[in-house]
């Protein structure tokens, strides 16, 4: 497809159609596409308020001279240009590529207010690329979806005005307006194995697919499509698959559907709980709890995550060390407290709420080592913390993961459970 | 994975969970891979029977020796071997490589009995490749499914046991058991995309991505899923947008559902009415139907099929020219008579089961040309067609199809209605 001022046009109108925008913040790197975006948006003159944004990753030698570039031309253009400095040092383990990319999106989230537009500048060549690159890393229909269109980011909306075109109409239009650009192939050769495909392969699929960026287009909009259907359907089947604690699934309930429907079901869960996405071999583990003996108390454990059936109940949860070297933690007046094994923040405000109210002194926070006991409100007795937890039915691996609240060597209450545990006398519930 | 005797054993017994089988037949062409197969299965000895099937195409010159090598092998492993000659001449606008296939496929249906097994020995190089000529193609996620590992086809089962192995797994194998086998690479050759793919690009992606056929292999088994689940939906959903006609889907139900879920059903009942497949600008036109003004009769048509909206229902159908140049047919006694626009065939006797009698002499059929009249049994005077079909609440397009059975000049009877027409008189309705 040409690229020119009204298709840009059009293709915004069709992107705002979710919100009507109230500013464009464009990412504008000094190279050609983001050149071509920024130009045809100055020329289009839309109502909306423009501005450039210039992320400096400070990677490379020139860095300082692009931002410059980029300066020049919107003082050219008169377009406002903000220049944002970040540091997109990699941390161990994480590639160069993906900092750099974290530490823009970063910038660009702290710069949106409500309802603006951040457009940045991928086309149809970089689509293709990312879908197979998806492909190579085995990925399912959210993945192959690659880059949308437009979507949620941050207070506003993150759109790709110039997908539907292709590098070479982009180049067409760059070289008619006599446009100048940064060539910062150095910066691009960051990501290996795009490189690698656009450099190695892709030449030789052209010559026998001419059209394979458009074709990929194509794919990569279908998947998109087939990854929402299934997000709705998994948001319907919840519904019925809500197991007796609110935060687990029904073993029997699950078992009702068919294993493609099990499986989708289990993966969006685990997303919806900002769980680790599950590997195939994975998947087939956790779905095999589902015909395991209710009495085995069975789990999959995997990264960060576990899921442990219990009863009809399947638990998907943060992962904790499996004989952690319990630690005592002290916790101060007027302090939060943050158990870093559980993802938990202990805040006596919010515990007030729940109608827990904690001594004003320092107190002691511990987990399960056994032998632990209570004295229940109105008993002169100590209780066994063992057989209340019984009782209550926690399950055996939830029981190491309750934070026993102490008060030197008396223990005040246990969290982690609704209604918690309380201690009488030291400790009072508000309204009683 | 590596390939062995006991490795394949266990590939089988997953496949054959769907049903036990009865009979092994095993594609035969004499090259490595269906050699390493047919071996294989030789040594595991199966309970079942075993049976090689050699299909000579007749297309290159060496194909006689070719099957007479075949029955050499299975002379010395002494299994039993048939040789199936097809013709897989292409037809006009037919690729060769479709048409050798397509023949190939219609021998084993010809042998396949009840609850038989057909396997082929396409391995996870081949898998990866189907999956790559296919996201080429701009397939969705049935097609990225590439091939299944085992599939219900003609009176029993097509499985493929070597998926889960490498090209190089099984020349190990082929090469430690000292087999011969045909490099029948010219026969390849007919699939010019995938030898481009093969030979240009593949080995140039196992460079940087050497475990890539396994990873596209788990990409067709999550697609495979995702289609399964998708065509799970929409056939649910098909109880929910049923139209009032039977034969259509309701465009006041199917706006309640979103873009994607309408596509989707729209995309599986046309698929399940066997009419073509639409290009993403078809389905967005037949999406459009839904929004259209009531009165407004729209329409997409496209290759063989067309949508059609009346009032609340849409309808698909096979396509009829637009101003076709309506024949006569004769219909003679004791005939059924074939009407190609319909893609319909008359029959007297399942006629006479919808109550409808003709008379035992030669009949005409025609189509609409506006002026018909018919008298209604009971009366003296005729009635205009159109006006009946007005009050019957016939849609206009509709009304172009039905064939109407003449004896002479006398209208007996308008078909394509539920209950159809019928004239007084010289038909009787068979009980009254």
């Amino acid at each position: 497809m040409t690229f020119s001022v009204s298709q840009l046009a059009q293709v915004l109108a069709t992107v705002s159609r979710l919100d009507s925008p109230s500013r464009y913040w464009v990412g504008f790197s000094g190279g050609l596409d983001s050149t071509v975006l920024l130009h045809a948006l100055w020329r289009l003159q839309p109502p909306q308020e423009l501005v450039a944004v210039h992320v400096n990753h400070r990677l490379h030698p020139d860095a300082d001279e692009w931002a410059g570039h980029c300066r020049q031309v919107c003082r050219d253009w008169n377009v406002p240009l903000q220049v944002v400095e970040v540091n997109a040092k990699a941390r161990r383990g994480e590639s160069p590529e993906a900092a750099a990319r974290q530490a823009r999106y970063a910038a660009f989230q702290d710069l949106l207010g409500h309802g603006d537009y951040l457009l940045t500048a991928q086309h149809q060549d970089d689509q293709a690329e990312t879908l197979l690159l998806q492909l190579l890393r085995g990925g399912g229909p959210a993945g192959l979806a690659a880059m949308p269109l437009v979507g949620r980011f941050a207070a506003g909306y993150l759109a790709r005005p110039l997908l539907p075109f292709d590098r070479r109409a982009l180049r067409v239009y760059a070289e008619g307006e006599d446009l100048k650009w940064i060539d910062d192939s150095s910066n691009a050769a960051l990501e290996f194995d795009r490189n690698y495909l656009r450099h190695e392969i892709l030449p030789v699929l052209k010559t026998r697919w001419p059209g394979y960026p458009k074709t990929l287009a194509r794919v990569a909009r279908h998947q998109a499509e087939a990854a929402a259907l299934l997000s709705e359907m998994a948001e319907n089947d919840f519904a019925t698959v809500q197991g007796t604690d609110p935060a687990a699934l029904s073993v029997s309930r699950l078992r009702e559907f068919s294993g493609p429907r099990q499986r989708n079901a289990v993966r969006h869960w685990l997303g919806k709980q900002a769980l680790d996405s599950p590997t195939e071999a994975v998947l087939n583990q956790i779905i095999a709890l589902l015909d395991a003996a209710p009495d085995r108390c069975p789990a999959v454990v995997w990264r960060h995550t576990e899921v442990r059936r219990y009863r009809d109940d399947i638990f998907f949860l943060r992962r904790v060390l499996e004989n952690p070297v319990s630690p005592t933690y002290l916790w101060a007046p007027g302090t939060e407290l943050t158990l870093p094994e559980l993802g938990l923040t202990l805040n006596r405000r919010e515990l007030e709420k729940q109608g827990l109210v904690l001594p004003d002194t320092d107190l002691q926070v511990r987990f399960r080592r056994g032998g632990e006991r209570i004295v229940l409100p109105g008993r002169r007795h100590s209780h066994s913390l063992k057989k209340l937890l019984q009782q209550r039915g926690v399950p055996p691996w939830l029981r190491q993961r309750l934070p026993l609240i102490y008060a030197g060597e008396r223990l005040l209450a246990v969290l982690g459970l609704t209604p918690p545990i309380v201690a009488g006398g030291g400790v009072s519930r508000s309204g009683t």
